[in-house]
């Protein structure tokens, strides 16, 4: 894993190793940005007190936007939000025989006061959580307003190149 | 609201006064068996802090049990479970266009470490919090062995009862 | 409705008049914070041109970010975060027979490229996308992180009132 | 791919490559109709402009129906709707987690002003968009009819076939 | 009700006299754009013969499109499908403690071979059924043409006017 | 496939050969109580005339029961139950994205006057129609009551061996 | 409430005395056909001795049929159906906050070896619960047979007449 | 499978063996914290007697909780828990196509008066069911809780030392 040696601005937090295989996504598209970020392994449940110190902490080093990624009654996005000022994106995983759907309430149903910016569950979700983040620093980052252009750009692009393949033009 | 004069061996939670409609019915059941209990206010999200004191501190004060009653995305029962060696019992509340889906899952769909045992959405599940409260009581306790059998004989008699009602026998 | 003075810098937007009785909620959580909005409807189906139009210019009038509340196949949000490069948030509308379960999955299922930061459905979500607004444009104005901060401390003393409320204490 | 050398009086469009696997069976009907067809790839999300420029001018191109197959938050059926005024016919693809429920849902649930002719999830739903076209475009085709006939008459043959061959009689 | 004097071209078909409130909106809207329709009540479960009769003999009375609302299991759609080349709209109808849930997916789900143009949930579905039969017959029609695009510009408009409306502006 | 000599008075009816894979299980436990039956093929949509048919004749054939195995858009029994007057028992069969809900719902949920007995999705379902088949005929057969004793003899028992097999006890 | 005099041959249970509402559409169905019931109020849960007893002594006093109401976690039609060999019908009651989708599924997806005839949920399923006793017991009964033409005679009729009324014609 | 010498005061019974795969999460956690349990294979439906007297007798043979997995429509756990004043714990079984939804609700939704501790579908749930246990047998038993401090810590660390394999850190 490339690790950016500029102070990290991002945090990529999740609940379990095994949600690493969703979160890379989110790893990814923030490295092409050139966003310099963190990864961040803990529980809602099995370390509460290391949770919380995190989220009360993470301002204060400089983080600016927190990307978390859980799965079955997925508290730990909710609970991070609770304890920071920061924007809070949660990711729901797939983790569970009931699909995604659980993490998916339990992460964007949040009562009035604390807000969890929720995305599509499963990597699509990951991706787009760095795309977010990348747009909410891009407000102030004249650099990142080009690369998102670009981005853009090349979405467009290569559905056009997509759809010469398919169709052989 | 009677309130017992013994130390409360039960604590009720609710993440807000709007779901006192709710957990009334806990307050009630266990008052019929003689339990005694503390009503605590606190939300997971809003009162962060407040919440992992309560659940860090609830056993030392001579609590044995915690009920929660929670609505939208129930984080409240699953985060003082994270907090406490107690057996924590969670009462998902309809308090949103979901009809209480979204506080089932989130509060049952826990991951493997930390449980919670999950009643029924709204008013049943909030009168058997205070039954299951009963029955782990019980087996300690002899009198409370007796009025739960009790209990059990005057439900089946009351079938009884509205049976011949109903068919005017 | 108050209208703020100052140039607006977030645009609130809602797919039908109807939806307002929801997204005053938006509204009303800005104007607590100070945050200088405007109001703008618009619909996806409707009004295609005048939504792409809105969206494609709104970065350039100043707009930072942008909050969409709709219900149904809740389609506004996301074809306007096709349209810009800012950060846009989704309020799914209880609006239909399905609760908003459909407006849900229609906000929040958003395939990788473009993000939309979802909320719970209905009031509650309407409240939190303005005051996740609020946590995005705090990261540079630190008269917002102050009022943030009141924000989350009154938050937290109002459970302890309601506690004293509802257990006469 | 075949292609008809006629002018397409059907579209196929998708919303990304990967649909084609179900998107074929659409194709492989028409194709069995002697219905000359397109296939255009676009996003609703993605490439916004192409999509709202192809689906502006396909009526002008002599397209006289448009399918449309998507997934995840489907929005593509209901944004070609909203820019012509040909039937479209929308194919919810099980892309995501949530097996085509979110597709289906984004697809049907539009709301009033706007149709959109939604097919069952996947191949069933793509095979039909093809064979709804043939029914409309038979309106005005004698060919077509019999066609059609022969059609319905050679599925209930086949019914009687298979019976045969499933009780050995 | 108006009934149109022309030979109707629409069928408009319930299930139950009940779901009269809801297909009302098919009603009114063929009504607006002057296209001839009939009204028929006929049951899959209850009148079965009465049905397949009515759905086989449509085509030849000059009857082009069969618009057709039921609830619950509803089969109504999908019957009449089978016995006629002509292109059937389904109105899903909420009529029981699923909320149209049932409706939706016994309507949409069709397997290959038998189309079934599903349209929204309740009335924004009814009248999305007249507006696809307008647009199929439009095809054809050029006064239907320019009566569906005036009544786009009117939409479109009408969002402005409750723009204004809604913003004093 | 065995087939009784009897004339039989179950017909197994499915809507596709390919649930023939669920719908022998009804077949198996139809065979190992001795109860003649018959397979037939035949489907809502694809063979309307052969289904309804089939259906208005099956009592004078002789048939008692009618078994409906059937995927999708279910509409196969209600549309059977619809021209007989027997009892006709469905068997919702996942085949499709939805992993049978739709199925189910298609199948239960019934308008008032037209019953169809419904089973569990799938292979329980198919076996259980069987089951229940036999618990209607053996209303009036005393060697179906023994052979039915002995069956629920029987898997008592064989909980008991596979918790001594489970336990090694 | 009407009471026959005949000894009953369909016992009509319930698991609460507020279920009659609902179930008070079986009773009148079987009334209306002259099929003797008699209706039972037991509790799975609350009187489980009562329960079985009664279930294990029912086809021993005569009855054939037993048709069972529950609501919520719907046990009773599956525990009756273990202690007797009688066909069991069951109708979910919607008593909850899921609208009687627990009910449902709780009813309807019995493991193989013991089957219970679900009907829809309410209502609905209440009438035709009745109607598929009629249709079992008429496979006996000439009488009933005669009454349920009639009745099917009668459904048709009265769609004919609603149709006249609901077009004036 | 190791068999604890001491009389167990935990029963982990189960619907079928096929439930072992899940369960096992159960008898390994019980295992690991020294809680004597026993293995107990009974069905609510295949045999209701042996279900009601071993649960009827499970409290005088010194079981003080019943842990019950179960699938389907899973009755299990609330017919013992009919059966018994001691706490019934369930877990409910992906056993099904419709992936647990059904075992949960037919676990979690119990009427007032018999209360079910509802655990996660699938393993999880299998083992907090276990932890659930110790934590109520730990309010009488010292020991027990210094294993479940330990456990906790060690749940703590676990999640730091994954955090440190996952950032190389």
């Amino acid at each position: 894993m490339k690790k950016s040696k500029q102070a990290p601005v991002v945090s990529v937090v999740m609940g379990s190793d095994s949600d690493f295989t969703v979160m890379e996504e989110t790893v990814k598209a923030l490295d092409s940005f050139g966003v310099p970020f963190e990864i961040f392994l803990t529980s809602a449940h099995r370390s509460p007190e290391r949770t919380s110190s995190f989220a009360g902490k993470a301002a204060a080093r400089g983080i600016r936007i927190i990307i978390v990624g859980a799965g079955a009654a997925a508290h730990l996005a909710g609970v991070i939000a609770a304890h920071t000022p920061l924007p809070v994106i949660g990711v729901p995983i797939d983790a569970t025989a009931l699909r995604g759907l659980d993490a998916l309430l339990a992460t964007v149903q949040m009562p009035g006061g604390i807000p969890v910016a929720t995305m599509a569950i499963g990597k699509a979700g990951a991706k787009n959580a760095a795309l977010l983040a990348v747009r909410i620093l891009a407000l102030e980052e004249k650099s990142l307003q080009k690369k998102l252009s670009s981005y853009h750009e090349d979405m467009a692009y290569d559905v056009e190149k997509k759809h010469k393949k398919l169709t052989n033009s």
